[in-house]
């Protein structure tokens, strides 16, 4: 295996902790702690001192020697390589349960929701959880208007391509699919599948680890 | 890094792609393809053929010889891995937005749901996506008579860890936590946290990719 591929295979899930150490850092930053080691983030996370010290080694966090990182650093580090200095500014499509769960999730750092869109006329014109519900034939027009970073798809899984079609020649950077459809979007869009399945398959291996004790 | 460290660092990221390769080869199955070759899923996956080699190797799939991977063997094998022959029994605590959409979510495979709790009068007694709504005081009592493999946690985050401690004491085995609280369990039950912020991040080093064309 080249060295590239075994790079970007380990990257994938230190960027996916990133968020994890942020929350830490910045309850360490509001507790006055200002140099933290990596067994402690360790130990407070329920994780190894090693893996700790790959995953920051991502963000080039600065040190002091035999002290630890330092935490206003640490936490301006891992800003700078997600780019969340300022939020991305995103609009969900699909304000059914799971959009409505989305629009009022509490754990997301990184994104500002400034729209919502349906094609239901019962659902056009509410605002849910403080974000306007707006009709998607008006998405073009809206994004024209204002600078949407982040599409979250939240439609049925078999409206999902077609609305991706239809929004793709807006102005728009990345779309989240939060359906289980694959969907195809033009090479510019950057595309994350959040696959609810990948979690799953992950408690499993666990529950069949803590059956065997031999697995993990 | 231990070379045990490093084995574990490698098979998470695996074994969360492996209800992917599940879907793609139930797919094969029922086009009556009974080989399949690594670049073909590859392809059909948007992936690199060495990932998938890499990745399948961890569930030992039966292949022939320069043909590639038995379509039926590799289901099985995926499946003994995850021990998803037989699905999970399921519950879910916490019947909001969020809750509500797990428990109409069509990409799980592993799963069956037989009830789900809450502690609001107004939804104890209905019916939601067909899964009948249990006052959370009877919890206890459900769980002797049925078994429970999996507890699906959508409460709010700030009675999460009370919710854990009520029902930590019955026969469960596992607990998928959907809140953004950080939880302590006993350690015989397997836990899990969904945590939509891990997808975020790796959706905005895509964007950053995208702009640098460096990262990735």
């Amino acid at each position: 295996m080249s060295e590239t591929i075994k790079k970007r295979l380990g990257k994938v899930p230190s960027i996916r902790r990133l968020p994890l150490y942020l929350d830490r850092l910045i309850d360490c930053k509001n507790k006055g702690i200002t140099i933290v080691t990596s067994s402690e983030l360790a130990k407070e996370m329920g994780m190894l001192p090693i893996v700790v010290k790959k995953d920051l080694q991502l963000v080039e966090p600065p040190t002091k020697k035999r002290a630890g990182y330092l935490v206003d650093g640490t936490i301006d580090a891992i800003q700078s390589f997600l780019d969340w200095h300022q939020p991305y500014s995103a609009v969900l499509i699909g304000v059914g349960n799971l959009g409505s769960a989305l629009l009022g999730y509490h754990g997301f750092n990184g994104i500002n929701f400034i729209g919502a869109f349906d094609i239901d006329k019962a659902k056009i014109g509410q605002s849910i959880h403080g974000v306007p519900v707006h009709d998607l034939n008006h998405f073009s027009s809206f994004a024209t208007k204002k600078k949407i970073d982040i599409v979250i798809l939240a439609t049925p899984a078999s409206v999902a391509q077609e609305t991706v079609n239809k929004i793709s020649m807006s102005p728009i950077k990345a779309i989240w699919n939060f359906t289980p459809a694959k969907l195809h979007v033009l090479p510019h869009i950057a595309l994350q599948r959040e696959d609810l399945s990948a979690g799953l398959a992950e408690l499993c291996a666990k529950i069949k680890h803590n059956k065997q004790q031999s697995f993990f």
